[in-house]
This record gives C-alpha cells, structure tokens and sequence, in this order.
C-alpha cells in the first residue's frame, strides 16, 4: 500500500537516488527565477506576499500563549514589524510528541511523499521565500532567491533521498531458516519497526537560515521525527513561512500539523535555548552557528544526537598561475558576494613572499596582491552593481568586526560604505583587504573574523602556505580551500593538504564556479573532519543515527526439509 | 586495479551483502567444531595450541617496553601464567598513527578484502581462540568455541559487509556539468576520497571478549582506520590471538603491522585507560562493560566517535501459554546458558498475580513460578551435564553478587556450587531464582544483577506486565525482551512496548531458540534506543562516522554543446 504522496514524487526521489550515486550536476528546481518556470506573476505575487507580511501578526495554527514574539530587521534598513504566535517550549514538546505517535507509525514511504511534497510546495513559494530571505539576511535578490530558494530547496531534497538511502534497505520483515540437519530446520519470521529517534529541534542562523536550516528538518521528517523549529531571532521569517506550508501539508495528508512546529523567539534567547537543547525530549539536534555555541550543544545535549556546523578558516594557496588577472576576479568575486557573510567565503589568501609564477614570468607578492586589491575595487566600483553583489550586512556585529579587523595590517583595500540605489537605510559595506604575514601574525589569521574581510598573507613558500593551510583546517576548522598552481605536484601537495585538513578543495577556479558555492547532490558541505562541521550535508552518516531498528522474531513452519543424513 | 584479497574474498562480501539486504539465515562460518570443517586434528591441535601458550610470554612482534603485564586465571581454576609485551600508550599512538598513512592510501577495496583474509585466519584459529575464551571468560567449550569463535567471525564480518556498503555508495570520481543556456556549460571533474578518522581504541569486556569486540574492531579496520585494541585484564589471549593474526596478515600484504596493535595490561587498568581515551589521537572508541564506564567514555571524549554497550535489564512477560512446560524448559535454558552471564540473559520475569491461561484451564501465579523453579532444577540436576551449559563463574564479583541477591526476597531456586568434573577448581554456580512483586519491590528489579540471578515478579496484569517492562527498558536499558501468549493482542501490545523500550522482542520461544541468541546478518543486537546501548551490531549508523569524504573540483572541458537558444 503505496502512500499517494511517495507515488507522486517517486520519480523525483529515483532521480536523486541516481543523483547521489553518480554526483554528476542534478537539481529539480529551477535555479533562475524564471517566469517561463515559476510563473508571469510568479516575482511579482512573491514581492506583495512578502510584504502583506509586514507589520502584521504571522497566521500560524499552532499552540501559543496569546503572546506574540519577534523583532526582526531588514538588513536593508527598516523594520519587518512582524509578530509571531509565541510558543512556550513545553506546550510545544508535548504537542510534538502527540503528533509524533501516528507520525511514526505512518512509516518511510509516507515521510518521503509528505517531505517530497511540502518541498514541491515551498518551491512555489520561493519568491515569497526569497523577500524574506533577502530581508532578513541581507543578501540581495538573486541570491536569496537561489540560495533561500532552489539551492536550499535541492539540500533538503538531498537529506530526504539520503534518509531514504537508508531506510530502503532495512525490510519489512524476513523469513529467517537455519538447517538443522536431519532434525527440521529452526524458521522464524522476523519484523522490522524502523523507530525515529522522537522529537528533532533545529537551530537557524541568521545568515542561511533555510539553507542551514532545511537539511537537519527534512532529515528529521524523512526519518520520522518530529520537528521543532527555532529560527535565529534576526531571521524567522523564512522559516515560519516554510513551516506554515509544511503544516498545511501535514494536515491535509491527514496528520497532526505539530510533527512540525515554530519556536519564534525575542533576540538574545540564549538561554531558552540551552535548557529546551538539554531537555530529555529533544533527540536530535542541527544546529549552524558560532563554535562557542555548537561546541556548548556537543558537548552538554548528550541526551540528542547533535549534528553541528561552526567557523572557520577558509583558506586560499596561490602558487602560481597562467593568467593571475582571472586569479583575481574569481577571488574578488568570492570575497564580495554576500560581503563575505558565507561560511564558505575565503579569508586567509597566501602567497610566497617572493612571488608566483605566471605565464608571463614571475610576479611580485606586491604585483600579486596588488592584483587581488585591484579586481575586488573594480568590482565595487560602480554601487547600483555591486550592491546586487554585496546585499547588505546582516548585523551590527559585523560592522564592528570590519572596524576591529582594520587596525590589524597594512591595509591593501578599504571598506567603505555604499550607498543603496533602492533602500536608503541599507548596510552596505564593501570588502576589507589587509596585508599580513605568516612570520609574525599567526594569532591574527587563526581565527574566523566572519564578514567581508580578508588577508593577503605572505609565507616563505607554497609548501609553508599548503602546511599552514592544512595544520589551520584542522585545528580551527574550515569549508573551503583553493588553490592556483599551474604545477601538478603542488596540486597533488594540495590534495593532501586538503585531506590533513579534512576540507574540501578546488583547484584553479578562474571561471563561472566560486569556492564559496557549492552544489547539492555533488558537493559534500563540510566534510566533519575538521572543528568546523561535525558533520556533512549531506551524507549516510548525516541521516543514518535519526532512526533506529527494532525487531521482533517468532516461530513459523520451516520452508525446507530436514537435510537427509547417512 | 582490484586488490588481490578483495577479489580472493569478494564472493563472500556479495554474499554477505546479500543477507544484510534480506537478513535471512546466512553464515560463512562453520559453527559444529565439526573435524570434516575445520580438520579431523583442529580440536587436538586448537587445544595443544592454547595449552603452548600457558606459562609463557605471548609473542608478539609490536613496540614494547620491554616488560611484560598479564594475570589472567581460568574460571575453571588454574592461572594461565601468560605474560604479554607491555606497551607504552604513547608509542602505540605514534606507530599507529605512522601506520595509518598507507593504510589510510589503499583505500576501500584493500581495507574490505584485508578485513575478510583476517578473518579468514582468524576462523581456521577457531579452536585454539575456544580454548583461550573458555579459559579466560568461563563459558563451556561448545559455547566458547561458537560465541568465540564462528559467531563472533559472522559479527565481524557483518562489520566489514555494513562498511563495504556504505563506502562503495562513494564515486572515486565524477563528472559535473551543469548547462548555462546559450554559454557553454561549466563542466568539473571531481575526486572523492574516503579519509578515515585515524585511529580507533577497542575496549574489550570479559565475558565475550571477541563477539563484542570485533565488530568495532574490523568496523574501524574496513574504514581504513588504525586500531588499538585494549583487552578486559581478565580476557586478553582470545584478543591478543586475534591481533597477532591481523598483524601477520597486514605484514604479508605489505603493510605496516602496527595498523593493528594490543595494549595488554594488569588489573584495576581503570586510570590507564581514562587516559588514553581522552587523547586526542583517539578518533573512535568501541566500549563493552559497565554503565558507568560506557557513560564515563560518551560524555568526556569528545574528541572521539563513541560506541558503547553496556548495562541493562532483560524482561519476560508471561501472559497465557499452551504449554507452560516448554515455556518454562526454554525459560530456563535461558536463565542457565554461561551461568547468565551474557548481556542478552533474562533477568525479570512478569507473571500477573491471578494466573495465566494455557490450554489446560488458568494456571495459577504460584504454580507458573514452580514450573520455572523445576525446569530450572531438573536442567543442573546433573552437574556433569549442567557444568557444559552453566560452564563457570567469571569472577568472584559475580559470586559475591549471588550472595548479595539471596536476600532479596523469597528464595525459589538456590544457586548452588557445583564439582567440575574435569576442573577440581572450576568456580560453579547454579542459577538463584528470586520472587518478587511489582508492587513493592520495584527498587531491586529496576537495575542489572549481572549473573545467574532471575527475579520472578508478581504483576496486576499482562498490561501492568508490558508497562514495566517498555519503561524499564527506555529508562535503564535493555537488550532483549520476550513474550508468552496466546492472545494476538497481547503480542501486539508487547510489540507497542517494545518500540517504546527501544527493545528487540522475542515471540513464545519454546523451541531450539533462545532469548540470549542473536544471529549476525538477521538480529540486530542492541538497538541504539535505550540506555543499555548506543549503537546496534550492525548497522549503517554503526559504520558510516568512521571516516568522511573530502572532496576535490576542478574545471574539465565540458562534454554537451551549449543549447541553441532562439
């Protein structure tokens, strides 16, 4: 008895299960935010749904004290003015472990078909979504389009065929004989429960807040958990739409909406959010944020399996090149984008102090960064351009970190301020690029200062970038690592570099691809080898603990006859 | 470029792939100490093999202090005299860490097909590593040689099997290429490497030193991980056979030995190895033995995957019965199989107060309990048979705690000692039977009296019955549960309890099954869902964190044209 939802999108899960075998480039939604795929309306229907939102109570059928929460402000200068249903956390986990119980016992094939269809229906909201995004995060439209939209919509489609993955190969039950010899063999029939773990809390930033935030939900629901979910303060609005819409669909399919449920809360929650992670109810925890808080969540819920992503130090070794002019573009493009505010921005760039190799023979440190300084000005030369590059940044935070980073070196390119062309109030602040170097000034470059501010570093020689490179990711964490080099055996040095590091690696991007992206069902994010990710989305691992298998056994008639003997 | 040992075994890995997808009766492993399997002369030469080693300093060609460490006693009443190579935890670290590199760059064919010649080795051992798990845990030789031996070889190999699915899901490589309308497409290759987590720590019990001991131990090993395996003081020869075999095998295969190594140590090792899982080197721990330890290990190393099983209490639930003569002739096996001794053997056995119905009308609660009691009796009546089942106590902590549970109420069957015939020192114990009732005793059944201990307890009802023993499991653990009755509902009933303890259920056993047996490749043992253990043998979730994939991308030229547009 097939579940009609899993028979609807049984096609979609097959092609992602094809998808993560051969990680060749696979999405079902439509990247471009394309009238032709989303509808004529579809930008503009977005746009006003976003803003009938604001300044107005957030409709969400769910247990509430009456109360309303919520203070979120666009990053592009004015208050959201939204007000959401507050939620007291043990009404919630009561609520989720009631809805919890017939959710279960619905088993794998109706957690695909509900997961698969609630992303089919957040995939028609994606306009909606990506307002929202944009307004709570900072990034300008296209990317909180793709990024809150299609890109986040593919990882947690990811999640779901990986939980699938799993789930598939555990069966039902199972005829288990053993030959006794001339005696009739030992039959028995066994049975498979596959039992979530319960109740799942989810912990968003603010930056990403669907993209971190989708993997460890869909997870959840895909292996039968209930959900819980928290939205960073400064970034609810993404999330309370796409649990709006995965309420309605549990609803109609005939469960109880509170397997998913939204915890909105004022700005700094902390510690609402420590003793709702302790509490023995909680089973499963995602969490994406600073290491100070994703190390706490490790190290005291032991109670939850507790999946976590935290800084880094991402890092790019240039060696040499053929043509350091495409060098510099791509860099300066992966610095500028989202001002620096994605976790897979680079930070650290170095550089051999006698300089690099090129086509046209060798080049200074001072021409390479100087080269590097010249390809970031260009791209925020004109301010209508680059703020649809740059966004906004998305807090205060950030803006301090840009004034405390720039005392710390020579500085190669100034942060400045830009105007919005469209939102007057917008933080706009273009990238900060310093000079370091690796002999003296290690206890600057160790750490992540999250936002548009980078490091020319340099070192003695590639092979002292490369040690740095790998001895760093381990230590401090990191998502990314680049490197340029026209030399195999420095790609090769680079590999292993990668692998000391537990961090994933790409070579020589000079063209459409930026290290700070990475692709569903082909990129591994994070790899969980290195502090900055205990895990990676999204991978065996990262779904195979959410459930677990409890069996019963029984006697039955043998199948097969005795084994004659003599 | 298939590796030698994976093509000599990889019949056997699709085969074993095979039984993990159906989970079906499978066994590549002989369990009759049958001469036409394992040689007309295994049993003699098995035996003179471990009577060689008596008295003697094991050798063991791995680093060394130079001293030697060992006071193992036989159960059965003699001290085994063997003295083992002391290694210092530093050294151990530094050379399995030197070895890892190589092994860590063979990949995942060699790990599998190095894992399965070892095994292979490893079974045409059988008999001398019988003899070494008799004389070190106390069980009877049949059930030292099966348990020690062949099923203990299926577990690991089920270990091997569940890694070996998991990591060839990981493409070495693939093609990306992602279309860009009229632009040509930006097309990467990709490298997938499969990076273990270094090195693992074993940390064996002593009751069941290589069933529970080699699952972790070739998990990690078919992960590509390095391993330390860190024998119970009381059981280290059946482990340190096994290590001396792993290391032969991996020397002739031309890697470094130290991939394996055996920290051997005295009694009371307790600071030793506090110390060493807590080291940073140590990236996955597998524990058997107490709650405490087990819990001491998954709340302070961090820095490490843990594995743990540990303490818990086992139920029966008698509801209603056809015979309760075969009940209780099952029950009892159960009670007496390794004097108890087994963290599967039934300890609470809920009766309602009123009686129970069989085929011969309702059987009152007094007389289900003497049926027990005589089945019990009638199954050590004859101490030269009995000793074969019971074999011995494993040490005197074991007797103390009989001594200590006669008090607890109402004496139904008397431990007593028992003459080995063949072992004047052999250390005896009949199964003690205890009656309780739900009612007011519920402080003494609540917790694990590890032994040939059983209480039978006095419940309202079938369904206070099922209520306890679901809530006990979920609170304190447990590893098996079984029912008895005739009623579908109350087998129903007791399936709902299961999944709420988290507990494998065994359905009127009254055959050639028991409680306590669990088959490799169809029972998972544990389930991860309750406190008795963290992790089930085996599973996906059991391997899939015991390495990560880093990933490497690079820009290739693209294969499709770009689409025609217009």
């Amino acid at each position: 008895m097939t579940h009609p939802l899993f028979s609807k999108h049984e096609d979609t899960l097959q092609k992602a299960l094809a998808a993560i075998e051969t990680r060749g480039y696979w999405s079902p939604f439509a990247e471009m935010p394309s009238p032709k795929v989303y509808g004529e309306t579809a930008n503009a229907d977005g746009e006003a749904a976003f803003k009938a939102l604001l300044n107005q109570t957030f409709e969400l059928d769910q247990p509430t004290t009456g109360e309303t929460v919520g203070a979120e402000v666009s990053p592009f200068g004015f208050p959201l003015g939204i007000r959401y249903p507050k939620a007291d956390p043990d009404t919630l986990l009561a609520a989720a472990a009631t809805a919890q119980a017939s959710w279960r016992a619905a088993g794998p094939q109706a957690w695909a078909g509900v997961s698969l269809e609630i992303l089919a229906r957040v995939n028609r909201a994606s306009f909606e979504i990506g307002y929202s995004a944009m307004h709570t995060t900072g990034q300008a439209f296209m990317m909180a389009f793709q990024a809150g939209g299609p890109h986040a919509q593919d990882r947690a489609l990811e999640a779901v065929v990986y939980a699938w993955d799993q789930l598939r190969r555990i069966p039902a039950d199972a005829h288990w004989e053993k030959p006794q010899g001339k005696n009739p063999p030992l039959a028995m029939h066994k049975r498979y429960t596959v039992v979530p773990r319960g109740t799942g809390l989810v912990l968003g930033c603010c930056t990403f807040p669907t993209w971190n935030g989708y993997p460890g939900l869909f997870a959840d629901l895909a292996t039968g958990n209930a959900v819980i979910v928290k939205p960073h303060p400064g970034a609810i609005l993404p999330l309370a739409i796409t649990v709006r819409i995965a309420r309605d669909v549990l609803r109609e399919a005939g469960f109880d909406p509170n397997v998913v449920t939204l915890l909105a809360t004022n700005p700094n929650d902390g510690a609402l959010v420590q003793d709702l992670a302790l509490r023995p109810e909680i089973k499963l925890i995602d969490f994406t944020g600073s290491t100070q808080n994703g190390t706490w969540l490790e190290r005291h819920a032991h109670q939850a399996q507790v999946y976590t992503e935290k800084a880094g130090v991402n890092q790019i070794v240039i060696d040499s090149a053929a043509d350091i002019k495409a060098v510099a573009r791509n860099i300066a493009f992966s610095l500028a984008l989202y001002s620096g505010q994605m976790c897979t921005a680079p930070q650290n760039i170095y550089i051999p102090r006698d300089g690099i190799r090129t086509a046209d023979g060798t080049l200074s440190f001072d021409a390479v960064a100087q080269a590097l300084a010249d390809a970031v000005q260009k791209l925020v030369a004109d301010p209508a351009r680059a703020v649809e590059l740059l966004g906004a940044i998305q807090n205060d935070g950030v803006v301090q970190r840009i004034e405390e980073a720039r005392t710390l070196g020579h500085v190669l390119v100034e942060s400045q301020s830009l105007e919005h062309p469209a939102f007057a109030g917008a933080r706009v602040r273009t990238p900060l690029v310093l000079q370091l170097d690796a002999a003296i000034d290690s206890a600057k470059f160790t750490k992540e200062w999250f936002g548009p501010i980078s490091f020319v570093i340099a070192t003695d020689s590639t092979a002292q970038s490369l040690e740095l490179a790998g001895k760093l990711a381990a230590e401090h964490g990191a998502l990314t690592l680049s490197v340029y080099s026209i030399d195999e055996a420095v790609i090769e040095a680079a590999h292993e570099a990668s692998i000391r590091g537990g961090v994933a690696l790409s070579i020589n991007l000079t063209g459409g691809v930026f290290v700070n992206q990475s692709a569903a069902f082909s990129d591994f994010h994070g790899t969980g080898a290195n502090p900055a990710a205990n895990a990676a989305l999204a991978d065996a691992a990262f779904v195979a603990n959410r459930f677990r298998v409890v069996q019963s056994r029984v006697h039955v008639e043998p199948k097969a006859a005795p084994v004659a003997v003599g």
